[in-house]
Protein backbone atom coordinates (compact mmCIF):
# COMPACT_ATOMS: atom_id res chain seq x y z
CA UNK A 1 0.00 0.00 0.00
CA UNK A 2 1.07 3.79 -1.22
CA UNK A 3 1.69 6.16 1.40
CA UNK A 4 0.85 8.85 -0.70
CA UNK A 5 -2.40 9.86 -1.54
CA UNK A 6 -4.09 10.29 -4.68
CA UNK A 7 -6.81 12.33 -6.47
CA UNK A 8 -9.61 10.59 -8.13
CA UNK A 9 -12.27 12.26 -9.72
CA UNK A 10 -15.91 10.96 -10.37
CA UNK A 11 -17.80 12.90 -13.57
CA UNK A 12 -20.46 12.09 -15.84
CA UNK A 13 -23.94 13.83 -16.82
CA UNK A 14 -26.78 14.85 -14.59
CA UNK A 15 -28.40 10.90 -13.67
CA UNK A 16 -25.12 9.37 -14.44
CA UNK A 17 -24.91 7.69 -10.80
CA UNK A 18 -22.18 9.86 -9.38
CA UNK A 19 -23.47 9.97 -5.74
CA UNK A 20 -23.63 6.37 -5.89
CA UNK A 21 -20.43 5.46 -6.86
CA UNK A 22 -19.09 7.89 -5.25
CA UNK A 23 -20.34 6.13 -1.76
CA UNK A 24 -18.67 2.94 -3.54
CA UNK A 25 -15.20 4.52 -4.69
CA UNK A 26 -15.02 5.87 -0.86
CA UNK A 27 -15.82 2.22 1.04
CA UNK A 28 -13.60 0.74 -1.79
CA UNK A 29 -10.28 3.12 -0.81
CA UNK A 30 -11.38 3.14 3.25
CA UNK A 31 -11.31 -0.95 2.89
CA UNK A 32 -7.45 -0.69 1.88
CA UNK A 33 -6.96 1.09 4.74
CA UNK A 34 -7.20 4.50 2.98
CA UNK A 35 -7.59 7.68 4.52
CA UNK A 36 -10.53 9.80 1.97
CA UNK A 37 -11.44 13.57 1.82
CA UNK A 38 -14.31 14.08 -0.02
CA UNK A 39 -15.34 16.91 -2.06
CA UNK A 40 -18.15 18.40 -4.66
CA UNK A 41 -17.41 20.89 -6.99
CA UNK A 42 -18.77 23.63 -7.36
CA UNK A 43 -18.54 23.83 -3.53
CA UNK A 44 -16.51 22.24 -0.82
CA UNK A 45 -15.80 25.28 1.55
CA UNK A 46 -18.02 27.56 3.12
CA UNK A 47 -17.14 30.33 0.65
CA UNK A 48 -17.45 27.93 -2.12
CA UNK A 49 -20.81 26.78 -1.47
CA UNK A 50 -21.66 30.43 -1.34
CA UNK A 51 -20.74 30.39 -5.06
CA UNK A 52 -22.45 27.06 -5.89
CA UNK A 53 -25.62 28.61 -4.97
CA UNK A 54 -25.16 31.91 -6.89
CA UNK A 55 -24.54 29.85 -10.12
CA UNK A 56 -27.32 27.39 -9.53
CA UNK A 57 -29.82 29.73 -8.85
CA UNK A 58 -32.49 30.41 -11.62
CA UNK A 59 -32.12 34.04 -12.41
CA UNK A 60 -34.30 36.01 -12.41
CA UNK A 61 -33.04 39.59 -12.63
CA UNK A 62 -30.17 39.45 -15.02
CA UNK A 63 -28.37 36.17 -17.56
CA UNK A 64 -25.65 35.39 -15.98
CA UNK A 65 -22.77 35.22 -19.02
CA UNK A 66 -21.63 31.86 -19.73
CA UNK A 67 -17.68 33.62 -19.26
CA UNK A 68 -19.02 34.63 -15.84
CA UNK A 69 -20.21 31.18 -15.24
CA UNK A 70 -16.61 29.29 -16.24
CA UNK A 71 -14.82 32.36 -13.78
CA UNK A 72 -17.04 31.33 -10.81
CA UNK A 73 -16.07 27.74 -11.09
CA UNK A 74 -12.66 28.50 -10.89
CA UNK A 75 -12.92 30.87 -8.20
CA UNK A 76 -14.96 28.06 -6.65
CA UNK A 77 -12.35 25.52 -7.48
CA UNK A 78 -9.23 27.82 -6.32
CA UNK A 79 -10.54 28.14 -2.74
CA UNK A 80 -11.29 24.32 -2.55
CA UNK A 81 -7.62 23.43 -3.99
CA UNK A 82 -5.47 25.55 -1.80
CA UNK A 83 -7.82 24.67 1.01
CA UNK A 84 -9.07 21.34 1.45
CA UNK A 85 -7.56 19.90 -2.06
CA UNK A 86 -3.85 20.46 -1.85
CA UNK A 87 -3.66 20.31 2.00
CA UNK A 88 -5.17 16.57 1.93
CA UNK A 89 -2.99 15.67 -0.39
CA UNK A 90 -0.09 16.93 1.27
CA UNK A 91 -0.84 14.94 4.34
CA UNK A 92 -1.07 11.60 2.28
CA UNK A 93 -4.82 11.24 2.13
CA UNK A 94 -7.06 10.49 -1.01
CA UNK A 95 -9.40 12.55 -2.43
CA UNK A 96 -12.37 12.02 -3.74
CA UNK A 97 -14.15 14.33 -5.80
CA UNK A 98 -17.73 14.79 -6.97
CA UNK A 99 -16.49 16.56 -10.36
CA UNK A 100 -13.61 19.04 -11.06
CA UNK A 101 -11.80 20.30 -13.89
CA UNK A 102 -13.33 18.55 -16.46
CA UNK A 103 -16.83 18.99 -15.89
CA UNK A 104 -15.89 22.82 -16.32
CA UNK A 105 -14.58 21.60 -19.92
CA UNK A 106 -17.47 19.56 -20.53
CA UNK A 107 -20.66 22.04 -19.48
CA UNK A 108 -18.78 25.37 -20.58
CA UNK A 109 -16.46 23.99 -23.22
CA UNK A 110 -18.79 21.46 -25.10
CA UNK A 111 -22.44 22.88 -23.58
CA UNK A 112 -22.02 26.40 -23.48
CA UNK A 113 -19.52 26.22 -26.64
CA UNK A 114 -17.25 28.65 -24.73
CA UNK A 115 -13.85 29.35 -26.12
CA UNK A 116 -11.10 26.83 -25.72
CA UNK A 117 -8.42 29.47 -25.54
CA UNK A 118 -10.70 31.50 -22.79
CA UNK A 119 -10.82 28.14 -20.88
CA UNK A 120 -7.67 27.41 -21.05
CA UNK A 121 -5.63 30.26 -19.88
CA UNK A 122 -8.32 29.85 -17.35
CA UNK A 123 -7.14 26.44 -16.31
CA UNK A 124 -3.13 26.73 -16.51
CA UNK A 125 -4.13 30.05 -14.01
CA UNK A 126 -5.79 27.89 -11.67
CA UNK A 127 -4.61 24.77 -11.87
CA UNK A 128 -1.01 24.73 -13.32
CA UNK A 129 0.41 21.37 -13.65
CA UNK A 130 -2.25 20.01 -11.04
CA UNK A 131 -4.41 16.80 -12.94
CA UNK A 132 -5.93 14.05 -11.21
CA UNK A 133 -4.36 10.15 -10.64
CA UNK A 134 -7.95 8.83 -12.18
CA UNK A 135 -10.56 10.11 -13.81
CA UNK A 136 -14.16 7.75 -13.54
CA UNK A 137 -16.54 9.40 -16.33
CA UNK A 138 -20.04 7.80 -15.81
CA UNK A 139 -21.40 7.89 -19.48
CA UNK A 140 -25.03 8.05 -20.30
CA UNK A 141 -27.73 8.57 -22.71
CA UNK A 142 -28.27 12.90 -21.44
CA UNK A 143 -32.17 11.72 -22.33
CA UNK A 144 -31.85 8.71 -19.71
CA UNK A 145 -29.77 10.79 -17.18
CA UNK A 146 -31.77 13.57 -16.88
CA UNK A 147 -35.33 11.60 -16.66
CA UNK A 148 -33.58 10.18 -13.65
CA UNK A 149 -32.62 13.47 -12.54
CA UNK A 150 -36.46 15.29 -12.82
CA UNK A 151 -37.74 12.32 -10.76
CA UNK A 152 -35.18 13.38 -7.97
CA UNK A 153 -37.18 17.05 -7.44
CA UNK A 154 -36.79 20.28 -8.51
CA UNK A 155 -34.36 21.19 -11.61
CA UNK A 156 -31.66 23.98 -11.32
CA UNK A 157 -30.39 26.52 -13.61
CA UNK A 158 -27.94 24.62 -15.34
CA UNK A 159 -30.11 21.05 -15.23
CA UNK A 160 -32.69 22.88 -17.23
CA UNK A 161 -31.31 23.21 -20.26
CA UNK A 162 -32.19 21.58 -23.41
CA UNK A 163 -31.09 18.28 -24.12
CA UNK A 164 -28.85 19.65 -27.02
CA UNK A 165 -26.92 21.45 -24.58
CA UNK A 166 -26.42 17.52 -22.55
CA UNK A 167 -25.75 16.12 -25.90
CA UNK A 168 -22.80 18.98 -26.58
CA UNK A 169 -21.58 18.10 -22.98
CA UNK A 170 -21.83 14.25 -23.36
CA UNK A 171 -19.37 14.61 -26.56
CA UNK A 172 -16.99 17.03 -24.85
CA UNK A 173 -16.77 14.77 -21.99
CA UNK A 174 -15.96 11.46 -24.75
CA UNK A 175 -13.86 13.41 -26.92
CA UNK A 176 -11.42 14.05 -23.90
CA UNK A 177 -11.79 11.06 -22.35
CA UNK A 178 -10.60 9.18 -25.52
CA UNK A 179 -7.77 11.52 -26.39
CA UNK A 180 -6.60 12.45 -22.57
CA UNK A 181 -4.75 9.78 -20.10
CA UNK A 182 -5.96 8.36 -16.57
CA UNK A 183 -9.95 8.89 -17.59
CA UNK A 184 -11.57 5.65 -17.68
CA UNK A 185 -15.25 5.59 -19.18
CA UNK A 186 -17.58 3.51 -17.45
CA UNK A 187 -21.30 2.71 -18.95
CA UNK A 188 -23.30 4.17 -17.04
CA UNK A 189 -26.66 1.99 -18.37
CA UNK A 190 -25.30 -0.97 -16.85
CA UNK A 191 -26.62 -2.12 -13.44
CA UNK A 192 -25.59 -0.83 -10.26
CA UNK A 193 -23.45 -4.51 -9.95
CA UNK A 194 -22.06 -3.90 -13.21
CA UNK A 195 -21.20 -0.19 -12.57
CA UNK A 196 -19.26 -1.60 -9.37
CA UNK A 197 -17.56 -4.00 -10.91
CA UNK A 198 -16.38 -1.19 -14.17
CA UNK A 199 -15.79 1.18 -10.97
CA UNK A 200 -13.06 -1.98 -9.23
CA UNK A 201 -11.28 -3.24 -12.54
CA UNK A 202 -10.60 1.21 -13.09
CA UNK A 203 -9.48 1.61 -9.91
CA UNK A 204 -7.38 -1.69 -9.75
CA UNK A 205 -4.00 0.61 -11.00
CA UNK A 206 -3.94 3.47 -9.05
CA UNK A 207 -4.49 1.53 -5.77
CA UNK A 208 -2.12 -0.95 -6.19
CA UNK B 1 -18.26 66.94 -29.57
CA UNK B 2 -17.48 63.36 -30.53
CA UNK B 3 -20.71 60.89 -30.83
CA UNK B 4 -18.48 57.96 -29.84
CA UNK B 5 -18.88 56.99 -25.91
CA UNK B 6 -15.48 56.98 -23.71
CA UNK B 7 -14.39 55.02 -20.78
CA UNK B 8 -13.95 56.83 -17.88
CA UNK B 9 -12.42 55.29 -14.74
CA UNK B 10 -11.57 56.58 -11.35
CA UNK B 11 -9.36 54.62 -9.49
CA UNK B 12 -7.76 55.11 -5.49
CA UNK B 13 -6.75 53.70 -1.86
CA UNK B 14 -9.80 54.40 0.41
CA UNK B 15 -10.88 57.92 1.55
CA UNK B 16 -9.02 59.58 -1.35
CA UNK B 17 -12.22 61.22 -2.58
CA UNK B 18 -13.86 58.82 -5.20
CA UNK B 19 -17.37 59.60 -4.56
CA UNK B 20 -16.87 63.21 -4.91
CA UNK B 21 -14.63 63.47 -7.92
CA UNK B 22 -17.16 60.99 -9.55
CA UNK B 23 -20.24 62.93 -9.06
CA UNK B 24 -17.47 65.98 -10.29
CA UNK B 25 -17.23 63.97 -13.60
CA UNK B 26 -20.58 62.56 -14.24
CA UNK B 27 -21.72 66.60 -13.79
CA UNK B 28 -18.86 67.79 -15.90
CA UNK B 29 -19.88 65.28 -18.83
CA UNK B 30 -23.71 65.32 -18.63
CA UNK B 31 -23.36 69.53 -19.01
CA UNK B 32 -21.06 68.69 -22.39
CA UNK B 33 -24.12 66.86 -23.37
CA UNK B 34 -23.32 63.33 -22.90
CA UNK B 35 -24.99 60.09 -21.75
CA UNK B 36 -23.34 59.20 -18.63
CA UNK B 37 -23.52 55.43 -17.55
CA UNK B 38 -22.21 54.76 -13.87
CA UNK B 39 -20.69 51.54 -12.67
CA UNK B 40 -19.03 50.35 -9.55
CA UNK B 41 -16.45 47.65 -8.86
CA UNK B 42 -16.65 44.79 -7.44
CA UNK B 43 -20.00 45.30 -8.45
CA UNK B 44 -22.60 47.12 -10.53
CA UNK B 45 -24.98 44.36 -11.75
CA UNK B 46 -27.15 41.89 -9.19
CA UNK B 47 -24.53 38.95 -9.57
CA UNK B 48 -21.64 41.00 -9.26
CA UNK B 49 -23.29 43.03 -6.27
CA UNK B 50 -23.65 38.84 -5.25
CA UNK B 51 -19.89 38.84 -5.22
CA UNK B 52 -19.70 42.45 -3.97
CA UNK B 53 -20.81 41.06 -0.40
CA UNK B 54 -18.81 37.87 -0.63
CA UNK B 55 -15.72 39.72 -1.21
CA UNK B 56 -16.56 41.91 1.42
CA UNK B 57 -17.39 39.94 4.13
CA UNK B 58 -15.37 39.66 6.84
CA UNK B 59 -14.64 35.99 7.17
CA UNK B 60 -15.21 33.52 10.22
CA UNK B 61 -15.12 29.92 8.68
CA UNK B 62 -12.37 30.39 6.34
CA UNK B 63 -9.60 32.52 4.78
CA UNK B 64 -10.76 33.68 1.33
CA UNK B 65 -7.26 32.75 -0.38
CA UNK B 66 -5.96 36.16 -2.64
CA UNK B 67 -6.10 34.12 -5.87
CA UNK B 68 -9.96 33.21 -5.17
CA UNK B 69 -10.31 36.57 -4.35
CA UNK B 70 -9.03 37.76 -7.52
CA UNK B 71 -10.93 35.25 -9.66
CA UNK B 72 -14.04 36.58 -8.26
CA UNK B 73 -12.73 39.95 -8.90
CA UNK B 74 -12.32 38.94 -12.63
CA UNK B 75 -16.17 37.03 -12.67
CA UNK B 76 -17.37 40.38 -11.30
CA UNK B 77 -15.76 42.29 -13.85
CA UNK B 78 -16.71 40.26 -16.68
CA UNK B 79 -20.17 40.29 -15.64
CA UNK B 80 -20.54 44.10 -15.78
CA UNK B 81 -18.48 44.13 -18.73
CA UNK B 82 -20.93 42.16 -20.54
CA UNK B 83 -23.93 42.82 -19.53
CA UNK B 84 -23.24 46.67 -18.61
CA UNK B 85 -20.08 48.29 -19.96
CA UNK B 86 -19.72 46.85 -23.60
CA UNK B 87 -23.61 47.39 -24.24
CA UNK B 88 -23.61 51.05 -23.19
CA UNK B 89 -20.07 52.06 -24.95
CA UNK B 90 -21.88 49.94 -28.53
CA UNK B 91 -24.85 53.00 -28.11
CA UNK B 92 -22.40 55.76 -27.76
CA UNK B 93 -22.66 56.09 -24.26
CA UNK B 94 -19.99 57.73 -22.07
CA UNK B 95 -19.13 54.80 -19.12
CA UNK B 96 -17.92 56.78 -15.77
CA UNK B 97 -16.54 53.81 -13.79
CA UNK B 98 -16.06 53.81 -9.51
CA UNK B 99 -12.80 51.18 -9.74
CA UNK B 100 -12.14 49.05 -12.30
CA UNK B 101 -9.23 46.77 -13.92
CA UNK B 102 -6.62 48.24 -11.87
CA UNK B 103 -7.96 48.23 -8.52
CA UNK B 104 -7.28 44.45 -9.01
CA UNK B 105 -3.52 45.44 -10.10
CA UNK B 106 -2.76 47.35 -7.13
CA UNK B 107 -5.09 45.85 -4.63
CA UNK B 108 -4.27 41.85 -5.24
CA UNK B 109 -0.90 42.31 -7.05
CA UNK B 110 0.87 45.40 -4.74
CA UNK B 111 -0.85 45.15 -1.40
CA UNK B 112 -1.46 41.16 -1.53
CA UNK B 113 1.16 40.30 -3.75
CA UNK B 114 -0.17 38.24 -5.91
CA UNK B 115 1.71 36.83 -9.24
CA UNK B 116 2.07 39.24 -12.27
CA UNK B 117 1.43 36.27 -14.31
CA UNK B 118 -1.44 35.00 -12.28
CA UNK B 119 -3.08 38.65 -12.68
CA UNK B 120 -2.37 38.93 -16.50
CA UNK B 121 -3.32 35.61 -17.58
CA UNK B 122 -6.96 36.89 -15.86
CA UNK B 123 -6.39 40.02 -17.34
CA UNK B 124 -5.90 38.73 -20.91
CA UNK B 125 -8.60 35.73 -20.64
CA UNK B 126 -11.13 38.51 -19.43
CA UNK B 127 -10.30 42.03 -20.57
CA UNK B 128 -8.84 41.08 -24.24
CA UNK B 129 -7.58 44.24 -25.57
CA UNK B 130 -10.19 46.47 -23.39
CA UNK B 131 -8.19 49.57 -21.77
CA UNK B 132 -9.91 52.80 -20.69
CA UNK B 133 -9.76 55.94 -22.69
CA UNK B 134 -8.77 57.66 -19.23
CA UNK B 135 -7.73 56.98 -15.64
CA UNK B 136 -8.00 59.44 -12.84
CA UNK B 137 -5.95 58.13 -10.37
CA UNK B 138 -6.26 60.40 -6.64
CA UNK B 139 -3.24 59.82 -5.50
CA UNK B 140 -3.33 59.92 -1.11
CA UNK B 141 -1.22 59.11 1.84
CA UNK B 142 -3.19 55.72 2.97
CA UNK B 143 -2.54 56.89 6.47
CA UNK B 144 -4.47 59.66 5.72
CA UNK B 145 -6.92 58.17 3.73
CA UNK B 146 -7.79 55.44 5.94
CA UNK B 147 -8.41 57.94 8.49
CA UNK B 148 -10.79 59.57 6.48
CA UNK B 149 -12.16 55.95 5.84
CA UNK B 150 -12.97 55.08 9.74
CA UNK B 151 -14.52 58.19 10.42
CA UNK B 152 -16.88 57.45 7.80
CA UNK B 153 -18.27 53.98 9.61
CA UNK B 154 -17.83 50.06 9.67
CA UNK B 155 -14.86 48.88 8.01
CA UNK B 156 -15.11 46.08 5.45
CA UNK B 157 -12.62 42.97 5.38
CA UNK B 158 -10.54 44.52 2.77
CA UNK B 159 -10.35 48.13 4.74
CA UNK B 160 -9.14 45.87 7.81
CA UNK B 161 -5.65 45.51 6.32
CA UNK B 162 -2.75 46.67 7.78
CA UNK B 163 -0.98 50.23 6.81
CA UNK B 164 1.60 48.40 4.90
CA UNK B 165 -1.01 46.68 2.47
CA UNK B 166 -2.44 49.88 1.20
CA UNK B 167 1.26 51.34 1.02
CA UNK B 168 2.32 48.79 -1.10
CA UNK B 169 -1.61 48.84 -2.90
CA UNK B 170 -0.20 52.59 -3.63
CA UNK B 171 3.28 52.23 -4.64
CA UNK B 172 1.45 49.48 -7.85
CA UNK B 173 -0.88 51.60 -8.00
CA UNK B 174 1.78 55.16 -8.78
CA UNK B 175 4.00 52.51 -10.91
CA UNK B 176 1.41 51.86 -13.49
CA UNK B 177 0.66 55.34 -13.21
CA UNK B 178 4.13 56.26 -14.03
CA UNK B 179 4.70 54.00 -16.97
CA UNK B 180 1.42 53.42 -18.78
CA UNK B 181 -0.80 55.37 -21.06
CA UNK B 182 -3.74 57.22 -20.52
CA UNK B 183 -3.47 57.32 -16.22
CA UNK B 184 -3.55 61.03 -14.89
CA UNK B 185 -2.31 61.37 -11.09
CA UNK B 186 -4.47 63.31 -9.16
CA UNK B 187 -2.92 64.59 -6.39
CA UNK B 188 -5.94 63.96 -3.51
CA UNK B 189 -3.93 66.11 -0.81
CA UNK B 190 -5.06 69.47 -2.43
CA UNK B 191 -8.53 70.95 -1.31
CA UNK B 192 -12.00 69.53 -3.58
CA UNK B 193 -11.45 72.97 -5.98
CA UNK B 194 -7.80 72.15 -6.40
CA UNK B 195 -8.52 68.15 -6.76
CA UNK B 196 -11.63 69.47 -9.54
CA UNK B 197 -9.23 71.66 -11.54
CA UNK B 198 -6.86 68.77 -11.57
CA UNK B 199 -9.24 66.89 -13.18
CA UNK B 200 -10.75 69.08 -15.61
CA UNK B 201 -7.59 69.79 -16.91
CA UNK B 202 -7.22 65.56 -17.42
CA UNK B 203 -10.61 65.32 -18.34
CA UNK B 204 -9.80 67.97 -21.13
CA UNK B 205 -8.07 65.59 -24.19
CA UNK B 206 -10.82 63.06 -23.39
CA UNK B 207 -13.76 65.04 -24.02
CA UNK B 208 -12.20 67.21 -26.97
Amino acid sequence: MSHKGKFIVVEGLEGAGKSTAIAYVKQYLQQLGHDVVCTREPGGTPLAESLRNLIKQVQTTEIIAPQTELLLMYAARMQLLLNVINPALAQGKWVLADRHDLSSRAYQGGGRQLDEPFINQLRQAVLGDLTPDLTLYLDIDPAIGLERARVRGELDRIELEQLAFFQRTREKYLHIAHTEPNIAIIDANQTIEQVQQSIAKALTPAVG
